[in-house]
């Protein structure tokens, strides 16, 4: 293989470390790291959970529990190594004192506190580093952090479940189950890597789901958001017991019921906009400044329809079930189009069978573009 | 390669032959033929136009055209070798003419004129015939022809053009254009291999469209059919002049309506149902007996769901846009249910990106069984 060859094969590993830390990692970034000592011969590791060692550290740690030396080393890492003290010390420090030779960096931090400070440390220790390899697969890892990092906004991922006449429920509200177990469950495992999971009231009132991660295992359950203007959240919905914290969105003031809820463990925040509703942008930021990374949304096409009116999805996740309906409840509630140009235009990013169902994950042309 | 692997492989070539042969055949079934010499050279044809030679004569004729003689070869045939004079004479005693000594079939003719007389007569001669390898494959390049034998009826694929929310047009009725070209020249690639191609008299009315085929090259254009219960259908329809033929099916006598559209060249049919319309399953029986292999439905949401509501369509080929279009025409009426088990159940078959869209192929299941 030649040199360039070599790095995309190491980088490719340490992304696939990447991926399998982005259930665990949230509000950190999933990283991946592989260290090739000069016998040819490696460790790799990925973040661990908050407040544990970063990717850098777990391989460093990893290397030293098997008594080798990284003096020499390689290091392929899918994200620019921290330069700052945050919950552990400096990624790009450890490297320097492990005696790393040359670092390959995917992509550079987005992350103010980093943003090629990291890199520069690195250099200025006399580490060579080659940036960009593997760049797009590197962020598309950690689209959620970097739109956090970058527009203050978590990547909203809106997932629907419909049959393939376009149908999410019956005329009547009937909606369970349109899709398979296997659709299911595959959605449980979007759910885990968000860092929060968000209905509306409509669902709560109509299904009243618990919103929780359980048909996959996970270490960690997502925050649970409602979007409740008026809370009307019943203090006995199955979605306010923990495990994980439930966040309750509402426009108009209501003390009683927020008293109740809080009662019942929820949070309640107040974000109304000038008609009355919750004020969906502000909650996005506020959503961010909570360190959510990912919003999977799973609400009702009126809520669909206000989250798509008002511009703020990044990414549809639709399972089609084999069925045709007919009449029945549509994706999203907009308002009638005068011209086909005025739809909504998106482009399909992936395409799989998950069981007897499709998986389609299509996004507004540009919009992974920040 | 072992000897069944080598059949294997000679059989997916005459299976790859038959496919070629979809557009040009019709009303005969699409079969391709693979001549394997003793010395290891082969040579590979498919049937020709209506009238012209069969595949295993057209591959006999290439043999001979190259000089070489078919004595002591194996012949692979996507089909059991015709054994009656139809249009042309036996397949099965040209094979045994030209000294064949093996031949292999994929499937037996499910023409009751043929069903297994063919085997019976190169076996008569002293062939070795061996029967059933990819039986399967060589089914369903011939479904259509499968289903005028056996059920009586074409082979019913209903093409939809839609939102990947489900919708075929706005709430205004505008359709043109959901899709991309790409998709639309797929979709003209279904139509070309069909026998016919049937709409509505609403989308005759509403979009006035031709219905042949344009974007891919043909040598044959199918039958266009109307189903127009009051005979409504313009004299300056764009769907009546030629190239191909045209023929509407009525439900209520209007004979200065059916004048003028046999002037405009149009054949007028009357097969009404009890309720004043036409009757669906006679006009199937009817394509079927007009040598209608495949019939390829491209209506509106109302007569869409009339085919369904009857049980009649055997094939969805649904082409899905990267766009969301909210409120706006379903992909077919039907009344609402009561519940999910009550939807229309259906299986993938094929999935395909098309350009920017996505070709989706589902059928219900075991519907191909026949």
């Amino acid at each position: 293989m030649s040199r360039s060859d070599d790095d995309r094969h190491w980088m490719a590993q340490a992304l696939e470390q990447a991926r399998q830390a982005r259930i665990i990692c949230p509000p950190n970034p999933a990283v991946g790291c592989v260290l090739v000592l000069p016998d040819g011969s490696s460790v790799a590791a990925h973040t661990q959970a908050t407040g544990s060692a970063h990717a850098e550290v777990a391989a460093l740690q990893a290397l030293a529990a098997s008594g080798r030396s990284a003096h020499g080393a390689t290091a392929y890492v899918t994200l620019e190594p921290c330069s700052h003290f945050g919950r552990t010390p400096p990624c790009a420090d450890a490297l320097v004192r492990a005696g790393v030779r040359r670092v390959v960096v995917a992509v550079r931090d987005p992350n103010p506190l980093v943003a090629g400070r990291g890199i520069e440390r690195l250099r200025a220790a006399g580490i060579q580093v080659d940036e960009g390899l593997m760049a797009d697969e590197a962020r598309e890892v950690n689209l959620g952090f970097f739109s956090r990092m970058l527009r203050q906004r978590p990547w909203v991922r809106m997932k629907v479940a419909a049959s393939l006449d376009g149908r999410t429920a019956l005329d009547n509200g009937v909606s369970q189950w349109i899709t398979s177990p296997a659709a299911r469950a595959d959605g449980h495992a979007w759910r885990a890597r968000a860092g929060a999971v968000l209905t509306g009231i409509g669902t709560v009132l109509e299904d009243d789901p618990r919103l929780d991660v359980r048909e996959v295992q996970t270490p960690r359950q997502p925050l649970r958001v409602i979007v409740d203007s008026r809370l009307q959240t019943p203090p006995t919905a199955r979605i306010l017991p923990p495990p994980g914290q439930v966040l309750v969105y509402a426009a108009r003031p209501d003390e009683a019921a927020a008293q109740a809820l809080r009662a019942a463990g929820a949070e309640v925040q107040y974000l109304p906009n000038p008609h009355g509703k919750v004020d969906l942008p502000a909650m996005l930021a506020d959503l961010a400044a909570r360190g959510i990374n990912e919003l999977h949304v799973e609400a009702g096409h009126k809520l669909n329809g206000s989250f798509v009116r008002e511009g703020l999805v990044d990414e549809f996740l639709v399972y089609l079930a084999p069925r045709l309906i007919g009449p029945g409840r549509g994706m999203l509630e907009l308002a009638p189009l005068a011209a086909l140009d005025r739809s909504v235009a998106l482009e399909f990013v992936d395409v799989q069978r998950v069981g007897p169902d499709l998986r389609v994950i299509a996004r507004p042309p540009g919009r992974d573009r920040f």
